[in-house]
Parts: C-alpha cells; structure tokens; sequence
C-alpha cells in the first residue's frame, strides 16, 4: 500500500445539472468514494469500522473545481492521505479525466473520529496504525 | 384536517440535470416532503414517530412524468391520504406548478410500517386512528 | 448482444438516509446506469445521442422495493429492453445484491424520444434498428 | 437589501445519510438555495441571469461543519455578498438551526462568470452594478 490510491467511476447523469456539467456539490461524493476505496485498499474497510461502532465525521472540506466533468466521463479519484492524529485524519484528492489525464478539480477533507452516539474518540488503534504505515 | 393537503417548494439547480430539466429521481424527493409535511400538518410528525421506535419504508412507487420542471419554478405538492392498514399506508400525489396550475407528475407510494430493527409492525393504533379519521 | 445488460455498482454512503439503507429515490439513478449501459453496449451510447440532438425524456417510473440495500453492497443491475415503438422504449430492472444474488428491488421505465427543444421525435432510425434487433 | 440574507428550509429525509445525520456534500446545495434566494431579493434573479445567456461557474468551496443538522430540523442559511470584481464573485454563509440558533456550519463559495459557452466573461453591468451596491 502506498500513500496514493486511485478509483476511477462513470459520471450519472443524475450528477450532472442544467449547466450540462456535473453539479459541484457531487465532487463531496466521489470524495467519499475515493476515500472508501483508500480503506478498503488498505484492508481498513469502513463499512466493518462502522460495525465496531465507530465513525469518521467530515469536520471540514474543500474543493477547487478546475475544469468541468460531464456526463459519461470516465473520471479518476486519487486520494492521498494526508495527515493522522489520535482522532483526526486528513485527506487529499485530485480528480481528473481518467481518458485526457486533464485535471478537474482538487479537494481536501479533514475527518474526526467519533463512537456511534456522535462523541469524539480516540481512533481504533489497529486503524490508525494502519494509516500511519502508509505516511 | 382533510384528506389532502398541500406544500409548496422551489426548485433547486441542484435538482436539475442536462436536459435543462428536473432529474426523474427528485420528484420522489417531493414525495417525501409531501407526505412528511401531510403527517405533519396532522399532528402526527414523522420525525417523533421514528423517536418511538417506529418508520414508514417505501415498498412501492410510481411517477407519471407529463410535462417538466424547471430551476427556481414553485412547485405544488398536494398529498392525498390514499388506504391506511394495520402494517400499511398508500399517499398519491399531484405535483403542479404553482402558478399556472399546469400538472407536472402524478405519484403514488405505498408505504409499510416497521421497527427500529426493519421488522414489519403493526402502525401504532394513535397514528393509525389519526390516519383512519381522514378518510 | 443479447436482450439484457447487467452492471454493477458499489452503494455510496451518500445513497444511505437515517434508516440506514439506501433511500427510495436513488434506485431510479441505478436504473439511469443500467439504461446507460444498455445503450453503451449495444454500440449506442447515450451521449452520443445527446450530441446528435436527440434525448431520451422518461414518461413512467415505477419500482417495488423488496429488500433494503445497504452501504458498500456491490449491487448489480440488470436491465431488460422491454418494448420499442417509434417515439418510445421501455425498459425493466432487476436489481440485486451482487454476492449474495437476494432481489433487492425490480423497476420499469418508459421513455420518450425528444429533440433538443423537447418536442416528441421519431427515434433515430439507425438508434431504433439498433434496439429492435435485440427483442 | 442589505449585505446579509437569510432563508430557511427544513431538512428532507433525503439530505441524511445512515450516520442520522444530514451528508456534508448536501450543505452545498443549501449554500446554492442561499445565494439564489439572495439574488432574488436583490432583484436579479439567477434564472433570469441564465435567460440572458449568462452564469455563475463554482470555482471553489470551502464549508466547516460545526454540529450536525438532523431530519426534520428548521434550518437558517444566512448568505452574505464577499466580494465583487469584474468576473467572479464570492460569497459566504452561516448555516445554523432556526429555533436553537445552533452554529451548523460555515461556508464559502467563490463563482466566475461565464457565457452560455462556459468562457469566462465580465458580469454583465447591471448585475455587477446591483451587487456593489450592498458593499
């Protein structure tokens, strides 16, 4: 596992809005998508984190959009991790046109781990030493 | 209280797509804002009713698409109380613009009532009386 | 090519609501996808026939929902050609949970062909050929 | 007008996801609700700014979230004009929850403007005009 992985997924139509290019708000779900994709690469899946009863909340994001995505393209995700601390863990993103290689937008979250009523906690530590494995 | 009731929206860009239209999927969106604001304006909120344990789950629906919504158009949503069951509930919907009165879509869902843990269940007899009283 | 296409497509957090499972409106952009696909395999994908003025507008959608899909299921969809006539096609979907094969919901559209300015059209000939050599 | 608007919307079903809370990618859309609802009430509506071959592209985002919206709740989304210049523009929000006053979130979104084409364009004059005003 490097520090990089890369998803590609096909533009809906449903992401797309009456601008004929996709919808900004859309670029926040192929986020989660790539960084499900990261976990799972990592044999961290976040679907069984959930079942241990934790989360990770989204605290903060932000994406610049560089050049629109529409419709049918094949668009790549590549999320790096960015940053591990006791109950935070940072990642980044560049999306781009998995065809051209042109970039479209780059994005950034920053994420806290919380227990299934909402309260902030330490992040499991086998989770968070495979994180740290890969800086 | 009478058997129908009636809400009104604005349509997002969001909800569009590149046809320049509203996406197919959303008006069951509406759907929902129709029939939560129809429990609603019955005293019976959707939300405390999933506070004591209980939800409505979609079995089935249906859309009838005859003439498109478009950006920032008001939109109608009259929800009309169609059966009400021991485990179930049917709402039928009338989607116009508000306005012109032109009829954009006619839907209709049947809902069945579960538990917290999906099983079906019994509609608590309160909501159910509340239901039946407008039919 | 035979009359029915199968996809597959990893469920996104983003597609989950508070019961924990999928909600109801976005199995209608997994029908978008399965379509989409349909079209791409046969050799004519939808952009294409967006680029040539042409649109496909849906008229009627419906779905019963039998079990819930939830996050990270690997779903797969598979769509049928159901009927082809000179301003319409039809299609129907079986979607399932891709290990375990369960029937998570079925769906039928029907769609209009439309040109740029969103007038009813004959299909594209070459288009309409194209489906009716599958049924 | 002043340099601040507010609006309110309640939380859709829709707009949660299986952590029970409203997904971070949909407080975009109510930043979107917000600067469209401030336009109007400066007297320039978006859609009629679209009528007349013009548009306003997100070229960055940016939003933390502070405490999480929930189903059903009243939600407030005070926009406020940043800055104005001769092709792009910027605004920020407060989005927080109507009846406590809760801080949900803050926001911000710079936009260009650009011609039916997607090129960048000056604002059209009495767009730009109306906007510098409230500074």
């Amino acid at each position: 596992m490097t520090r990089a992985h890369a998803t590609e997924l096909r533009v809906r139509y449903a992401e797309t809005d009456r601008m004929g290019i996709v919808y900004y708000a859309n670029y926040l779900i192929w986020c989660e998508v790539g960084r499900v994709e990261y976990m799972r690469d990592l044999g961290r899946s976040y679907a069984v984190l959930e079942t241990e009863g934790y989360g990770l909340a989204v605290s903060e994001a932000r994406v610049r959009y560089l050049s629109p995505a529409r419709f049918d393209d094949l668009v790549r995700v590549e999320t790096t991790l960015g940053s591990v601390r006791s109950r935070a863990v940072t990642f980044d993103y560049v999306i781009s046109h998995a065809e051209s290689g042109a970039r479209l937008a780059t994005a950034h979250t920053a994420l806290v781990s919380i227990d299934a009523g909402g309260r902030l906690v330490a992040l499991p530590q086998e989770f968070r030493t495979a994180l740290e494995g890969v800086l």
